[in-house]
């Protein structure tokens, strides 16, 4: 009964950190390695990727649109060929730096804007598709657990893997429930870390009415950009291993 | 008695086009593709590696400064590690890409002010050799004919490839004649030629003086950022061909 | 009768020119200059902003969202409080190149996506609004014709120009024709002058059904970014002066 | 006796915060505005400028390179022409969101590398006097005490501000000892506060050979990227004041 444990790294850029990398890479099993489009520049990814193999944690490229200053949490409208091949150069680009530290991209994971879109929208979503097709299709793609962007990819011959957020509050149709709602965000360190011991053992959740949520999840993501966030990621793998839960990499995504 | 034909493509961003590469992909052998720090965009670059690979033209990553409004034309005081995480970025980025088209790079040739710094500065030099080895051993490195970067990068245990430029003056020692200089570009399209096919066929070419040097290049760079360049390069390519040369990538650079 | 002639000027970026600016500059009364974030390096700018100021053409900020590789043509989500500060440092940016050039900047134009989208979308357009408030309350707002964006900018407190598309076709309601629709984008120069000649002194256009439309334009938007718009916008500007209309920046667009 | 305490600020850049900039200026008399080159995008250079208008600091225009990964830290080869267009576009930038924030830019220092360099490279220090005369001439230039670029742009008819660094050694000759010596960054905030105060008041300077180094400062730099530099720059400020000294813009420096 292992689960999967992912985080956004490698999101500093030139002289602004962020985050605490090597905390995060102490509780995960997997790193979303940023690619240059929101956040990282060449020697700080180098820099993280070499951290993360030396620990063993799995690396996933952490694709976004072109939008620094925005932080990739704006939605573009890009074109679908357009993107398909931004997909591709974030990619290539973090391959072939986890070759220069010894380690290998195994998924992809699309970040902010872009892994909203996509949720629901089969225009960009097939464009990210054929992009992580067309640079290695035994890449996995990382996605919102029960998104139909995990089916599209299914179709198209990707193996992907479902995720849960950890402090996130989720609608009775299993759907994150909006930022701009209040309840939205959890901040219990002792309850998150409860609630992810059930979604790893049962497969269930408590939606925000109430009623229990049934959610396929492979990988469970958390945060690093505060020391609120460090800790609360803390507390829910020693939750998950106080538990009997295995953390590990979802099959497939090993270094 | 086969050489080589190089240059640069894939030099647009965006909505600005420059040069026109598909006539160029008619002309030369391999083609250096920039890697989106001078120029390039993913999309633009993945059209012309698609372009490249159905010509079975090889493909080598044109790694650079991260100046695009400068064109990677001005020298910078990059650090060594900073350097080295850049070429990596880079080198895999236009990798990712040619997996996409169905070719694959084979070479590296550092752009404008990069290439001109380190033919000579160690210290550059070494961190871009550095960065060439760490994504792949077996990657050749394009240098300026006589260049002390040539040497260094042997040293390291790579593959290196020398080239002439096709429309440049030499001096007595074997260096381009600097560009401040009346004459260092050559623009008669029929002396280009003699020279070129001279050079291939005795390994020699005729110094701004007048004396005669040799000059060992595998390859030869033409240019194609306007028509009169492209015509200049067609007639270099035509006379080797009448002169009994064969045009084709040097040895390690076939797709 | 006077009309005003404006043309987008400065996008060329570092080492890639597009268009010819000394041509429109010879035919148009305004000049939108690129602002940097979807085009025009700040060297570039100045150059043109010099040329206008020698022929006394008027001078606008041709803001943008920040998306040069996609040229501002992609709808972006940014935030009001952003965009406004966006705006603000791309007109200071240009204000600051006009008072070296001699000139000074008289309107604001929006530029793109950024253009349609304000066209219906109050918040992005009060964004815009406020922008340009903040910098200087008499700067000019330049909108489409009949867009609301222009009552909301008067009700500001701003003055505005509207403008009409040479080249573009009308819906009945006034719109232009979505150039996904065939017929959308005219290419007869002489059809396209008789239409403005019949704008600026009638002051209606045949819509695209062929019914008379009334549309109040102050300045007519043509393009210099190929040989053949450059001609179709001399072609215009020769019929109105053969019509007796004088072509001359609208009021307050002097420099 | 009154001395000008300036820092930089708005040193951040979308997501990511630099130093703490409402600390910075309770303590500052002018405060150095990135420009977007080197750090700073327009809404949190918007939110600064706010702030320092409502403290009455006084404002300068931050200006670099354009080397936002390298934080405008590395030397750069950039012709004149493009230096002086980049000064008269960064300066114009800030001078727009000054406008908006009910302030306006006195003064302009350049950052970092561009610092450095023109302190004694003629060419480029030419460069930027000529920018910063083009915008407004009456702009204060700030540099390095005892440095050439002060006689060159007093030359040129600028007025100047001499600067010195709270924090670091200096030379017998009154030059800034290496950051590569040891010893080289002062870090006891007594022996700052102490040397700033006879700086201020006696118009000398214990050189690191412990000679007395007579300097003529108008400004005295400290720096907020810290907490602990935070507080030197308090200590600083604390001791002047105690000593009798009055802490405010210099002459020209008001806003």
């Amino acid at each position: 009964m292992p689960i999967d444990l992912n985080s956004d790294l490698g999101e500093g850029y030139g002289p602004w950190p962020m985050g605490d990398d090597a905390a995060m890479l102490d509780i995960v099993s997997s790193a979303n390695i940023a690619c240059g489009f929101h956040a990282g520049d060449p020697a700080g990814l180098l820099a993280v990727l070499r951290q993360a193999a030396a620990r063993g944690v799995a690396v996933g490229a952490h694709v976004s649109y072109p939008d620094r200053v925005g932080f990739g949490r704006r939605s573009m409208d890009v074109a679908p060929d357009d993107l398909t091949a931004d997909v591709i150069y974030q990619i290539g680009a973090v391959q072939g730096l986890a070759r220069a530290a010894g380690t290998r991209v195994t998924y992809v994971k699309p970040h902010g804007a872009l892994y909203n879109t996509i949720a629901d929208d089969a225009r960009q979503a097939d464009a990210v598709i054929a992009g992580v097709k067309a640079v290695d299709p035994s890449l996995v793609l990382m996605g919102l657990a029960g998104a139909p962007v995990l089916d599209r990819a299914r179709a198209a011959g990707l193996s992907v893997v479902a995720e849960a957020f950890a402090d996130r509050a989720y609608t009775v149709a299993g759907a994150l429930v909006s930022r701009k709602q209040p309840g939205a965000v959890l901040h219990d360190a002792d309850l998150i870390a409860a609630r992810m011991l059930r979604l790893a053992t049962e497969g269930v959740l408590e939606a925000e009415d109430g009623s229990i949520l049934r959610l396929e999840a492979d990988s469970i993501c958390v945060h690093g950009d505060s020391p609120g966030a460090v800790a609360i990621a803390a507390r829910v793998r020693d939750a998950l291993i106080a538990g009997g839960v295995t953390v590990a990499p979802f099959a497939g995504g090993g270094a």
